[in-house]
């Protein structure tokens, strides 16, 4: 502890776990991405609400930049401490601080990863329906920074609609209890919402009251496979109209093949290009419906081939053709686009989209897969072998400029869930009017006046 | 049009209608309040959205208030303009601007009501599902101005979860297209969250992009006489976990002598405590769950009476007891507190807030109803006809501090759904820290620096 700023923190939080190891300061001081050198002043782990407050105002004394973080799951470099920042990780913060059965609200610390936030709820007969494959290692207050979706957004919407109340200590160091699980407040401008999506950069969430739900019936869950990008926009409106949808994501080919080299079951023969899971409310009604459904999805040509699942592990292996795809591509280290549009607007800009990448990655494996029914694509370019780092990243993102004209001209956003971080900031402006940006950097002078809470994230 | 700076809004904008007979002043200055004297400079009503601009770039550059008006069925002053300020008027802005069968959203000007909101949405075998007595007159602006709760939040939720882009004049007069309708949004803070509650502080709402959802499966609406508030929680919580509940809505015996006195035809004989009309999802299993939820509810000694309505028009005078008490009482000129809790922590609170009332008002006939399913109780306080509307409001305030003082110990909020404006101004101390409200008054600069968007309203 040669630094004397951080021997004044340790020496006026005593029981604040620091770490200053080069090799915590390597698995701290990154995120998913692997874009940037980790080089953290050090990391704190504090271990109550108190302690976080005493780090927040001795950052500000000392003017130390922070980065709130949680199980660094994520995929924008926001949660990246690549300039001397100290990170403060909630992962010792973990537990459950109450369930309410009135209220149908379960409290929570910010490090529960969403894995046991689903255990918790599930204790009580409830499910916190927010859910995707990083389930058992990112962080609930995580998902809050970014307002997390996944797979089950069809059907439940995002993390935003599932947060009652969140304590957040501000940029000062002072706690803001923001809007205490009430249902009904309308009492001034909605804090929570505000913080939500934030990236950290307004303050840092230390707790959150989480609305529950009722499991939903039973369910079933099916493979289809599909001639092509119209089919799938076809069977979806077919589906959603005849079922009630609790997933439905697509992947194509090229998606599958990593997956399946990397372990997972083929579950349909032959090649097809596209390949839907979805997963609905299975009751008697809903026997006959997906019948007519399917049926008339391949009369029409719409569907090549399907297979729906007879066991819980058959769901499992259909589930992990989708869900492995990540992990799958990891080692290729993808450029990921994670980008959305109105579900109306998806057609036309797909065409474009897949002409754009035709003509500008011909040499490059492009996977894509996604949340149709949100409108939402992630568009993962791996990176040759024969290509460095640098030069890939520098290829893909004179792409990402093209990517984002288009999205501008189309009405989407070029983060759908992801978040902005560092990877996505230069293009802000194309799902962001200037505007609305000079607004949201006024917000952020309010929140943080001294710019300490997670800079140069989302913008400069 | 003698004042010079009116003149040079009317040159600049020929098109523009503007209003300053004293007639047209006193309609326009005034919200269902009626404590504040109605003295606007004028009435503006722009046709279109570039007039919108237009006024308010004018109000920039000669320092005028502006207070953006919609129905002015507003119960908390918000739009009141008693100082001179220009009222912005949105009431001619009522089209529907697009209605979209992928997305399922209706996009309409600010000024349309509710009512033709829903009318816009049947038309598309859709439905707009925030819904509440004022719907005739109230403007779908101003239900975003207070994020309006109403009857069917215990179903759907507020109008916040039912907005997925909102068009916005800002302080400037520059046009913010905020979220325009993406599902999966994660590219920096989100504005349109921010606007909606903002009470017209923070912007001028022009047009919003809604949401629709499929139509309610067919319901039963039901009226129940209870012997206590005791029964209420009790009886609220068995038909929640029995039935899929639309409304749950209660008043107590003096709201009913109210609306009989206004026309309404009683269904239940005998005198009760307290009442509830509830509405829920009929099917075949919910005949014998309703009967079964009724004769346990009888049994426990929570349910004196009931009655269940047999057709439309029985169903819609079971709804009459209930939606017909604020005008029934408006000749009585009520005080009103629309205040919420978290519902696990109503049963306390009510202890000791009946207790409060029977000491501080017992001279006042105090009426009770509202939402129990979302924790929001709206207490209306007659005005005796031997006190002074001053010496009244006078006497209402003292006890308000002491409802406030208690929801603060309890948690709860000064405004559920009516929103602050000038009523509850002086006590949105009790449901915001001082903290909040910095932090609020920051955003608050960051979006009108001048000071000109309803100035007054929710803090001085």
């Amino acid at each position: 502890m040669t630094d004397a700023r951080l021997a004044g923190l340790a020496a006026r939080l005593p029981n604040l776990r620091l770490l200053t190891d080069p090799a915590d300061l390597e698995h701290y001081g990154r995120d998913w991405t692997r874009r940037w050198t980790p080089a953290p002043l050090a990391i704190a782990l504090p271990g109550e609400l108190a302690e976080v407050q005493g780090i927040v105002r001795w950052a500000n004394e000392h003017g130390v930049a922070l980065v709130p973080s949680g199980g660094r799951t994520g995929l924008s470099g926001g949660a990246v401490a690549a300039t001397g920042e100290l990170v403060l990780s909630l992962e010792r913060m973990n537990r459950v601080l109450g369930f309410d059965a009135v209220d149908r609200t379960l409290t929570v610390q910010a490090g529960m990863t969403l894995h046991a936030v689903h255990e918790a709820a599930k204790e009580h007969a409830l499910i916190y329906p927010v859910d995707f494959a990083a389930r058992g290692s990112c962080s609930i207050g995580g998902n809050i920074a970014t307002n997390a979706g996944g797979i089950r957004v069809i059907r439940y919407g995002n993390t935003r609609e599932w947060i009652a109340g969140l304590t957040v200590v501000a940029g000062n160091g002072e706690l803001l209890r923001l809007n205490r699980g009430l249902i009904k407040n309308s009492s001034g401008y909605d804090l929570r919402q505000l913080m939500i999506g934030s990236e950290g950069t307004l303050g840092v969430v230390v707790e959150a009251t989480l609305r529950l739900t009722d499991p939903p019936p039973p369910s079933q869950v099916m493979l289809l496979a599909l001639p092509g990008m119209d089919a799938l926009m076809e069977v979806f409106a077919l589906f959603r109209s005849r079922l009630t949808l609790q997933a439905f994501e697509f992947f194509t080919d090229a998606a599958l093949r990593h997956v399946l080299a990397h372990g997972a079951q083929r579950a349909i023969d032959g090649e097809h290009p596209y390949y839907v899971v979805t997963e609905f409310d299975a009751d008697e009604a809903s026997q006959d419906a997906v019948l007519a459904a399917f049926e008339q999805g391949v009369e029409r040509g719409w569907i090549n081939d399907g297979v729906i699942a007879q066991s819980e592990a058959q769901a499992a292996a259909l589930w992990r053709l989708r869900e492995g795809i990540t992990e799958s591509l990891a080692p290729h280290k993808p450029y990921k686009n994670d980008i959305s549009l109105r579900i109306s607007a998806l057609p036309l800009f797909l065409q474009e989209i897949q002409a754009l990448l035709g003509r500008e990655y011909p040499h490059f494996d492009v996977v894509w897969f996604g949340h149709i029914g949100d409108g939402n694509l992630h568009i993962n370019v791996l990176r040759p072998e024969n290509l460095s780092e640098g030069d890939f990243i520098k290829q893909c993102e004179q792409v990402t400029k093209l990517l984002a004209d288009t999205l501008q001209r189309h009405g989407g956003s070029i983060s759908a869930e992801h978040g902005i971080g560092l990877v996505k900031r230069a293009y802000l402006g194309s799902t962001r009017s200037e505007a609305e940006i000079a607004l949201m950097r006024g917000v952020k002078q309010a929140f943080d006046p001294k710019g300490l809470l997670n800079p140069g994230k989302l913008f400069v």
